[in-house]
């Protein structure tokens, strides 16, 4: 095995990723080392390169496929040359309220990947055994890639919605996460609206199958969803990074509906309390997706029900689709195509 | 049967309420009469007073505890002399899905006691006959009065916060509301942190049963709940009319708890993306309740488990009261006690 | 109008349906007359015609499609020409815990149509305004008839089983109700095992997008089952009027897995306690559904995505389709269709 | 350390334990050894010691309450001395959908102390340190040790029959386990009906608060019940070893109410399928709890609402005391106190 790899590497908060040959990492109790065959790539991962916590050095990415390279003592259940992925939640305390209780990804002990431990924008990638989520056969590794961060996150973000199949929900946002969401929520039996600045976006969510495609700012877009939906969506996924999106989401919701946050743009958002009161409406945050919410998110994919639309990128071209990705000029999901 | 009776009527928007003698109504299709007893004051009461919507000239009050004095064609179970008390719901279409899915609470054809029809400050009220809540024999009307709205919108907004018998709630803001809710959360089997800025209802609050009882403003107020719950509330429950209390509650709970919100402050509140996405926080309205939830309340209250602290008033002072409740001094809750 | 109409009755338990001239009834306060356009034909008919519990004469049937013909007083929200459906549940009392709790399927004081107030096997119907189906503009009557109870029938048996979107369900006994179950479950985003004892029935489940159809009384079924959805179903909805059915359930579902039951053959079923308790299943009766569940069940077919198979006849032949049904030779529903 | 330990051991299924001195066994990998302060004895210690399914040699007992005696490799959060409880689920593979999904009592790969591992009736046991459960600082361990069987089992088994503050519970049986759940119920705000064939457990169940206490094999018990409660429970709670008791739930609850079973007799039960059906019943097994369930289960302890009726014996009493469980003579719980 090798015992270098290519890595990009944040040298300096804000600074432009460094392109390094570094050493493989070894798996230590309970690790295991994952060759990465693609890695997405998320606005979160903006977050990490722009110095919000962790330490540095640090290799960001954490939508990795790959392959079981080498594994570390005390693991079992896994074998060399497994396809996993390994996705934000690195591991977790396994014991608290939250991780017994079917929320790990609350654990206030958890680790994040290519956050507070190396991630996935090198050729190899140190995983905790235990929560490593498990792929297909055979996959088309580049595809699967969104699905680890992208795919579970809206996933988990219509769930919490708590919508039933032949409601509405809006998506709002048709970026990298929304064109998955509305992908999700057709294939649970949803109706979706979807919103979008952009005619491009809008015209994917309708390719995709959603039932209306409209401009997010156009003056009459929430008499147009109330009408429609006959009065207003049971649920709003917001995933646009956009703080004018959350205030939007409680003009298009129906009475008792449910507003999901999924998007983590800076700052607040203003709540009316009137609306909220006596429209009884939720709003309610959700942060990507435990290890089941994952199985069943790649589930979905594997049924051919959900697909990414990617753009293929080298590693090497890193700091210029961080530029594409902050100007908002990507559609869909980059992803690094480790295997090019 | 008198043909006429004294009623504290709005005559215009603002100005002090006019104590008039008034025709008896007499009760149409599916309509009884019910002669008040006892009728609460609740600040809802002053937007109707201050004309937000309705139309005048305008008998308010929705807080009525009285008996069946006459019934109206096709009225079925209901007899003269059962007691009843009529709530802020007048009535519901009965047929929307709000209506038929236990959350009539919400038709939007509803009708509200004391706003956009005639309520209980006066010696006689129109109840739909469907919408009454069943009192116990020889039940203690004043006492009871609140229980109608104080007492059953703050046992729904505890239900809201989805806790459960042992875990903890903060209940922010202690006075006709807030009191109330601090003995329904122990008769819930919750624990309770009390938080208000006055001492005499934080004594009051710990009189009731809160095992914690704090200056809301008190620097350490958050650090102390999160230190005593470990890790925050699993709920809030936020009766203060005031929006700072609205976003302090976010800084209360733990991770994958909620917040329900039933004052009506005016205005909005600002809402922190990144809290309430990381942590999973739901924000949740909550307006009165149906008229299951009613039988629940006042079954807590027919057990001994809840008892309204209140003021008995004669109606001839209402414009007295309505002042003091403005300017925060009312300990408990007014009632206009009509058998004085 | 025409004063008379026919119908078939109910004149000695057990004994064959006459077919009359009968007055065409007056509708009271809060109903209206329905015309009669189809009538689906179902199994508790059987109940009904033999006797369980009701008075003679007695008109049977509530699978009611058809349009409204006159407005008796006090009825607000419809009017003449309407179409509407009339189901099993004729009236409730509106006003008890389970018609406020959204249960109203419950109330201790409902009517049942066809069983103990006059049902749909005639020219024309009592319904009771409140609690009538809105069906679409220009409905297909006769393929709507089945929706009104076979249909919602399966649709809130399986809401009941707490399956979610990506789960696998066993519709057991593809008949009257269960082809309509294999389409709701497909609509909510459910994967489908069908079984049943007949070839034909196996083959319009797979026609109807079940992934699986099993022959129910193989030796290997339920190992089948188990490998096939990696180690059991979420769900079972048990529509086949047979013990066995029932008993066989609890061999298909995985750990924490829910069983519903629609049908109603006469008796008991053992139940193994080991299984259900260390392997958590949950078994829970369903019984029809309230009209939100009928306005959604009813959506599913105005979006073409739940379609019933049906064999018109007319009313005149109501003996022999009793025996054909008896007897297990129908193949989806027969709907006496009145406009024939 | 001593080297070798009292143990009573199983070495013929179905003949009397054995004392005997064996070797105290080393902490493995992720393992503690728990030096047993107190052992419970439970019903299903019959089941393990009668060979229902475990390899012999075999140390019975899940009820144990002790101190961290020695740690082994890989091991962090636990310290020599934090007094422990080792129950039921010794451990569990933390990867399944059960597992990770908030249900890890149903992992399939799970082993249970005193069943397939070693448990407690001897001075040291080996736990796997993820799953052993807190115990507060200088407990009682004697009275703490049928919590980790008996109390979080009933604790579970109550939240399992979706009961709500305010509703009336039926306990059926006031032996080890129902004269916990009498008392969780009450702390969880719940009305309760005790039941049983002994008048004094009926006294046992009156005083720890019970409302209603009841011969179980009256003939007017059902009668007695739906008078007192309005209707019927809103949950049952089956912890007799009987299969009438199971039977008899089904008499008991109201419209939609819920059964929930946590006693592990033999055989069937007959289930009466319209009954079932019409009445909208859910039955549900319930096996002990998990580790979160536990933390809530011995909370009420340390707050002082739940307190187990003990009978403490020696070790070497053993074969006396599962005689006496076995003849129903046990009045609460009996504890093996290794401190005597």
């Amino acid at each position: 095995m090798a015992k270098t790899m290519r890595a990009a590497v944040v040298r300096q908060f804000g600074a432009p990723l460094v392109m390094e040959e570094v050493a493989v990492p070894t798996p230590q109790l309970g690790e295991v080392l994952v060759k990465v065959m693609a890695c997405g790539l998320c606005h979160t991962d903006l977050h990490a390169i722009d110095g919000v916590q962790p330490a540095l050095p640090l290799i960001p990415g954490h939508e990795v496929a790959g392959v079981v390279e080498a594994i570390g003592p005390g693991v079992s259940g896994l074998r060399e040359g497994d396809p996993v992925g390994v996705a934000w939640l690195h591991d977790a305390c396994g014991v608290c309220e939250y991780c017994v209780g079917g929320w790990e990804t609350l654990c206030e002990r958890q680790h994040n990947t290519g956050y507070n431990v190396n991630g996935g924008f090198a050729e190899y990638v140190i995983a905790s055994a235990r929560y490593v989520a498990r792929l297909p056969e055979r996959p088309n590794y580049a595809e699967l890639a969104p699905i680890l961060c992208a795919g579970v996150t809206t996933y988990k973000g219509i769930k919490e919605t708590d919508t039933k199949p032949g409601d509405w929900i809006v998506i709002s946002g048709i970026g990298g996460l929304g064109h998955l969401a509305v992908q999700y929520a057709k294939a649970m039996g949803l109706h979706v609206v979807a919103l979008d600045v952009s005619r491009d976006k809008l015209e994917l969510a309708r390719s995709l199958g959603a039932e209306l495609a409209l401009e997010a700012q156009a003056p009459d877009t929430a008499e147009a969803i109330a009408r429609e939906t006959g009065g207003g969506a049971h649920g709003v996924l917001v995933t646009a990074v956009s703080r004018p999106a959350f205030a939007q989401a409680l003009k298009l919701v129906r009475r008792k509906g449910t507003i999901s946050l999924v998007g983590l743009p800076p700052g607040e958002f203003p709540t009316p309390i009137f609306d909220v009161v006596l429209n009884r409406i939720t709003i309610r945050g959700s942060i990507v997706g435990t290890r089941l919410d994952m199985s069943e998110a790649l589930q979905f994919v594997n049924e051919g029900k959900v697909s990414a639309t990617i753009e293929r990128a080298q590693l090497e071209t890193v700091n210029e689709m961080l530029a594409e990705l902050k100007a908002g000029r990507v559609n869909g999901r980059v992803v690094f195509d480790l295997l090019r």
